[in-house]
């Protein structure tokens, strides 16, 4: 089985010590009492709950699914109770507007809980994940009765939401859909398609299901200038928020996948269903990407989370595990054989999942404080800043941590040899819940084109500098410090590369679309190293400055040490093979392939 | 669903053009007919069963999986027939004795069929996979009374063979197992203990079952020097070789696991079954490891066999789902949108899975032609050097197809985007079917260590020129070649850096174990791609100088510059990672993790 105890202590040192963010939430309006004591508070209770209610139910709900029969969803035993629990501990409002019910606390705060969950059942973290994306998306887009509504139905948890995207002929390229919408004359609409691959569409654990649906007006523009967004509740809701008559929606079927299988992925028909605009006519992409947005950072907690999870429960067996003699003579000669975490190779596992995440969890706190920041922050000038931060990383955050959950998944799974891949012990079960998560909310191919295509343009590099000058600027300050130097060095070297990468591709891009797109996934990662390089030295600094605790200090500067000299090469290799351009992807016929 | 055509004329292309098997193979004693008119018969008819009678249980197969009932094992529905129809067309006994009723033919050739079986069925390749590694082993080590009546049943296929090794306590670590062997005063001996993890242990394809089990005698030395090979039957054979009384070992269950579904693997429980010694007492070990050399090739060959088939389902559903346009203009803009093939990141996708499946093979088939040639050569010397460079590529073959398997499912499953994820596209069932690979057989970081600590320091070397040798000749006379100048920089650049590696690794491991062991999969791999890159710059050149088919030389010319320019640069990576050494590995306590 897998083990799991939420690493609280990891999260404070990164949010307090690191971002200073107890600190700095607590300037801004409306998080004034949001600070260290409250927060800690929260995360107490969050890891009490996931652990003792969400673990448990992770594997019986991926040995018994959901069921579908007769256009009724079940999810798996215990899922409903532990909703009602979720729901009924305020969690699905965490972070919601007071007037809706929620409790308004900083979004990073709520991306913790977030991976929290993530780490014990991601397959539960589906339902109230898309609900929160749906709350979003009605709370900046909808009319003020739609709002008054639905919203605080979402922030209670009574009901759910979905995102409504793609059919059969259309995934990535949203311009193909074909779901229409015929307006009734009296402010509704009436919503007739099939969408698929539809998470929590159909489901038993709240009283009612709020699709937002992306349709055509019969005057709409062809592609994805001529999609609007409509919100589609299963139950029509009375004027005093109970639930009237079902709507024309119904499930047709659940997908069966990989894994993720306490989470219902669900066909929906719409049948002449009533919806109800959201937000302008024909510009449904935009109001969608503000869903999308967030939900990609989401995702990229999703791979967070799993990604602590394989490293916890590979970190126990390979000390339990009694296999071999260490190859410089026993390490427990009074056993039969030695623990196998004496092994450099089982090591050098372990290390890989924990240098990578404990700096994935920093990039992506930085990133959810952003989102605080960009959202409340009383300065425009760092309201703008702390948003372009957030636009350059989140495709970078998205790929790079649902990449680590894959990735740590596995290697945890390696170091259990063959017990990994036994369903009984949880290893498989990360690999395969982990695997969805570098596909949905856009591939990771599409993250990184989204970075190149739209990112790096954007105001003639401006998201960029919001990465670049800090970065510089630390370079700057600390390459004279001897306590950084080892660390240092190769932080700036992986700097220049991507500088230079990005000069590159400014040009070649200009030239030919295509030498952004063959570069595109390279670059990415190229970016994301960088990226957690820099994590790893402002973690290691700020360790070395705290007072007290001299072995959490010294782990911290071997892991980033860890990074620097075995993790961080790879920036190389990406350098050298983006730079050869397109062309060796692009030379041979498709029907050469 | 995944899609299957054997890629004969690649085989065909690497054995006979670039490696000259054909030739080679005629001047080996035994196969003198064996040229290149039989193997093509070989090979088309094999493909005809794999992509006919195989592939389509492959998804049955997984969905249904192994049934476990009072000691009973059914295989899925359609196994049975399949086998009957496999064993009929003398497939089991392709490369068995003439004297054992087999076929006799080269065991490259039958690498090749070992591909196509796993291309379309990797659960049913098992079955016949562990009897030929039960019948070398028989054929090698034990009395003459026992090949006669056990090795015709294993050629022809009646009977089955498994390995018994694993107990639960000890995995890699043989030195800890527990199975008693109890001298019965009449040659035989009275088996007792519990294995684990055997594949094809029980079930009912075959009339009996052939169990080769590791154990220990009363006087047995502690550790791998006491341990001894049993052959122990399911049913005991009477002397005209009909299956007698039922032994004392019976399945205690099949586990469940993340795939291979269709193959059990068992928990066997020895009951003072009967059993006869192979080989020397307390020498197990070794005739042990003539199996596990050839498994592990073998499993080597799974790891292509899937990489196979994931290209070319990925390729068909790149060239036929529509989605999005080209980045420098539609290429069809006579429909809704351009075949996702245009695309830039799907083309990475594809083209490094080619690029490395195909020299893979290349590299598998010099492997098994080695393999040939150590058998059977005339010249001693010839037979040592081709013994040399089996004993030097057995872990780097069976790592890094195995790891190439996994990897390009992973990869072709993300060119179907979310479909990918759902179970009846059958790309997932890939993923989890070549996940056990990387563990079996001795995972892949056992590979690295037997790399490092066993074959690199074999005669001070000597293993190692069997590939430096040709390698730098290569080189030397190709790099005055303008034709093959844009391969050959970045080839000998890999072999210096490999060359460098060697050196220090020879000299810090000698220092410290731990830094053998530290470098060891970094090392594995610098070595792996080095290795594919010089049977790139043989194909390419091969290609080059072969008359007719220009675009099978174009392409060939363009996917060799695609590994130069996108692939093989990792090996900078790789070099810098692992010349830092143990001490980034080492210096955490393992309490501290």
């Amino acid at each position: 089985m897998t083990v799991y105890t939420a690493p609280l202590d990891e999260m404070r040192f990164v949010l307090y010590d690191v971002l200073g963010a107890d600190k700095l939430l607590t300037e801004l309006p409306g998080h004034e009492d949001h600070g260290a004591d409250l927060i800690d508070t929260v995360l107490a209770e969050a890891a009490k709950f996931c652990e003792e209610q969400l673990l448990p139910l992770n594997r019986t709900g991926d040995e018994e699914g959901c069921s579908f029969e007769n256009g009724v969803v079940r999810t798996p035993k215990g899922f409903k109770e532990a909703y009602e629990t979720f729901a009924g501990g305020g969690w699905t409002g965490l972070a919601c507007r007071p007037q809706d019910g929620g409790q308004d606390l900083p979004k990073v705060v709520n991306l913790m809980v977030e991976e929290m969950v993530c780490s014990t059942n991601l397959s539960f973290g589906t339902y109230p994940g898309l609900s929160l994306g749906a709350y979003n998306a009605i709370k900046l887009h909808a009319a003020e009765e739609l709002k008054r509504l639905y919203l605080p139905k979402l922030a209670d948890g009574s009901w759910s939401g979905t995102m409504c995207l793609t059919e059969p002929q259309c995934g990535t390229d949203l311009g193909l859909i074909r779901t229409r919408a015929e307006p009734q004359g009296d402010g509704t609409f009436a919503i007739t398609g099939t969408k698929i691959f539809i998470s929590a569409g159909e489901h038993d654990l709240t009283r009612n299901i709020v699709h937002l649906v992306l349709g055509r007006l019969p005057d709409a523009p062809a592609g994805t200038r001529g999609i609007s967004l409509f919100l589609v509740p299963k139950f029509l809701p009375r004027s005093d928020g109970s639930e009237g008559q079902r709507n024309g929606v119904a499930c047709g079927g659940i997908e069966h996948k990989m894994g993720l299988k306490a989470s219902a992925t669900c066909v929906l028909n719409f049948d002449g269903a009533k919806g109800w605009l959201i937000g302008e006519a024909h510009k449904g992409m935009r109001a969608m990407f503000t869903m999308m947005n967030a939900a990609r950072l989401a995702v990229g907690i999703q791979g967070l989370g799993i990604a602590e999870t394989a490293y916890q429960s590979a970190r126990a067996y390979a000390r339990e595990r009694l296999q071999g003699r260490a190859l410089n003579g026993a390490a427990a000669p009074d056993k039969p054989a030695d623990p196998i975490i004496v092994h450099p190779d089982v090591r050098r596992l372990l290390l890989t999942i924990k240098a990578n995440t404990e700096a994935a969890r920093a990039l992506a706190l930085w990133v959810g404080l952003s989102l605080d920041i960009a959202e409340r922050h009383a300065d425009a000038q760092r309201r703008q800043e702390a948003d372009d931060l957030v636009q350059l990383m989140t495709p970078i955050v998205k790929a790079t941590l649902t990449d680590l959950g894959f990735t740590a998944a596995n290697h945890g799974l390696q170091v259990f040899g063959g017990h990994g891949y036994i369903r009984e012990w949880g290893m498989e079960q990360l690999v395969r819940d982990a695997r969805i998560t570098q596909l949905y909310e856009g591939t990771n191919g599409i993250q990184a084109l989204d970075l190149v295509g739209r990112k790096l343009p954007t105001g003639t590099g401006r998201l960029l500098r919001r990465f670049f000058h800090p970065a510089m600027a630390w370079v700057e300050e600390h390459q004279a410090d001897p306590a950084m130097a080892e660390l240092v060095i190769p932080f700036a070297k992986a700097l220049g590369r991507l500088q230079q990468a990005t000069a590159w591709l400014a040009q070649a891009g200009l030239r030919d679309p295509n030498e952004g797109g063959a570069a595109a996934s390279e670059y990415l990662r190229l970016f994301a190293l960088t990226a957690l390089a820099y994590m790893w030295v402002r973690m290691a600094k700020t360790a070395l400055a705290r007072p007290g605790d001299a072995e959490f200090a010294r782990t911290k500067l071997a892991t980033a040490r860890f990074f620097m000299a075995r993790l961080l090469p790879e920036t190389g290799a990406l350098f050298q093979s983006l730079m050869t351009g397109a062309k060796p992807l692009m030379e041979i016929e498709a029907s050469a392939f």
